[in-house]
């Protein structure tokens, strides 16, 4: 049976009504029935081709939500009727030191839901049942579809770097990733600083978790702010004064970036190496981390602020994610 | 009784005989007669104000091997008698949390060897009886003193960054910081590789414990490495292609220095972001360091190379410095 979904034609195309015959279920294969799929940046990026890598016609969606309907014969650790998610990976190469920790995003053969496959902006999906991981009963499926992408992306940097109640936290801009991080980072225990350059997000900001607020509007917010911080989380697609953000850290403070700005980074190295500072970065995470994670969320009641929008209001709901109007993660309910 | 050292009348000028009565010793204070002192490239950036800290008349010198002959009336844990060594740090605040962990270089208030004090171009000093680190019976004095500093330089990453038997690690420029590093790798368990523009130097680096030696005037050389090491230590005062470093990591690989070198690092930080890779600066060590560093020296028999000069040759051992002639440490013999 065909799978129905919305895909763009072409590069920067508008999303359009699409159906394409599902290769055969493999051994290892799931088939899915969607019932929620979160719209990333990626998607557009996706869309648009900005990363050289897309191939049309295009069906995006990597933060999916749905229900086993059917499982190939190789497949013991699922079942029909189960609720899983699936995020930006579908596979890897299953034999590598990195896919033997469970941490498959860094195998070399990594392969993305949607460059060469069809993706979640659609009412199913076949996918290697290892990277679906089920969803614990606690979590509203509306809420949990953006974690499979936007907050692995922020869950696995706090995790890596075995951050605690000891630790001083800051977090650059308060979007899809951020409002996720900020409610991370209360979750691991530690003092929460929320950056952002819209003064009137610092109610929402403290709601979510942040116990500070720095208005970045205002250089000297952040020159205030010196030696504070021993992590910091950048969030924002932007060109930022990086070397502020490096001198807000503490000895062996960490700035890590989770989005990448648009120009090089440039800092002198000296601040660096006079206090042991670290710059670094960190992308989603593998099928260990996601099934923590959702345990997590679920655990400490984390979870994505969404708007919803039906399957056929697609291309309203993206643009409304690329005018980064949304508070804070568009979800597509099916 | 005065002191009697060289020291640098004025900025960028040799050093000349010059003597001093110390200030008196206070309790926790002590007095060492030196027996060597190495000599720093900082000592260099000293005597030229680079750093726009310097007072004169300077009297350079921050790698001291002596023996004890007085200690102030709180002194316990030293006698006289005692050999003992004194880097770069001569004191700190003694109570934030950085001095009760024994990383007293990370303390606001530390205070160099010779900055507002006379160091160890000298017969004797007297310092703060903290900062001496008693030297194990198996350290020759001419080998130990440049572990004082340029050896705690090596040693702090290799040890904060638990580096083990399953890394790889590569060690750029073999000269007075990198030919400790190749050794101090080599007693961590390391699979150590060194990268020189110097391909002569092959032979000496493999014999200080290099398995692989790569000669990167060649840029192929580089590119050839790429996804190949766990913790790569820049020890050159250079710009460098960090790019092409970057991609020399392995996902979580490391990228450290412990050099500044002359520019800005600038980079993308896609590169960082994709494979979970990191850039980080490190500075000497305190007191807990310097400690397990000159016993890991003496159990492992990391010896500094080096090159010894009467008191009186101070300034042509100093040219020989500059030049970067001395393979690999330049050290005063009193």
């Amino acid at each position: 049976m065909k799978i129905q979904a919305f895909a763009a034609p072409g590069k920067g195309q508008p999303l359009e009504p699409f159906e394409y015959e599902p290769s055969p279920l493999a051994p290892h294969d799931i088939e899915v029935r969607i019932s929620h799929c979160g719209i990333c940046h990626s998607d557009l990026h996706l869309v648009n081709n900005d990363w050289g890598m897309s191939r049309y016609p295009l069906v995006p969606g990597h933060e999916i939500i749905g229900t086993i309907t059917q499982v190939g014969s190789a497949v013991t650790r699922l079942a029909p009727g189960q609720r899983v998610g699936i995020g930006w990976q579908a596979d890897s190469c299953g034999e590598c030191e990195w896919c033997a920790r469970g941490e498959e995003n860094l195998c070399s053969r990594s392969a993305p839901t949607c460059v060469g496959r069809h993706g979640g902006f659609a009412r199913s999906i076949r996918v290697n049942g290892h990277f679906a991981i089920p969803v614990p009963d606690g979590l509203g499926s509306e809420n949990a579809a953006p974690l499979l992408c936007a907050g692995i992306t922020v869950y696995s940097p706090l995790r890596a770097h075995n951050l605690g109640p000891q630790h001083r936290v800051g977090v650059i801009g308060i979007g899809g990733l951020g409002h996720l991080a900020l409610q991370f980072a209360r979750a691991f225990g530690c003092e929460v600083t929320a950056f952002s350059s819209s003064a009137d997000k610092e109610a929402e900001a403290r709601r979510l978790g942040a116990h500070h607020f720095a208005a970045t509007r205002s250089p000297e917010a952040l020159k205030r702010l010196a030696g504070s911080f021993d992590f910091i989380l950048s969030t924002a697609n932007a060109d930022l004064p990086w070397l502020d953000y490096v001198s807000a850290l503490r000895p062996y403070g960490t700035l890590c970036f989770v989005a990448a700005p648009p120009s090089n980074l440039s800092v002198p190295v000296f601040p660096l190496l006079s206090a042991n500072k670290r710059i670094v970065g960190s992308t989603i995470g593998g099928t260990a981390a996601l099934r923590e994670l959702l345990e997590v969320a679920a655990r400490h009641g984390v979870k994505a602020q969404t708007e919803r929008f039906p399957l056929a209001q697609v291309n309203q709901a993206m643009a409304r994610v690329a005018r980064n109007e949304v508070r804070y993660r568009a979800v597509l309910e099916l």
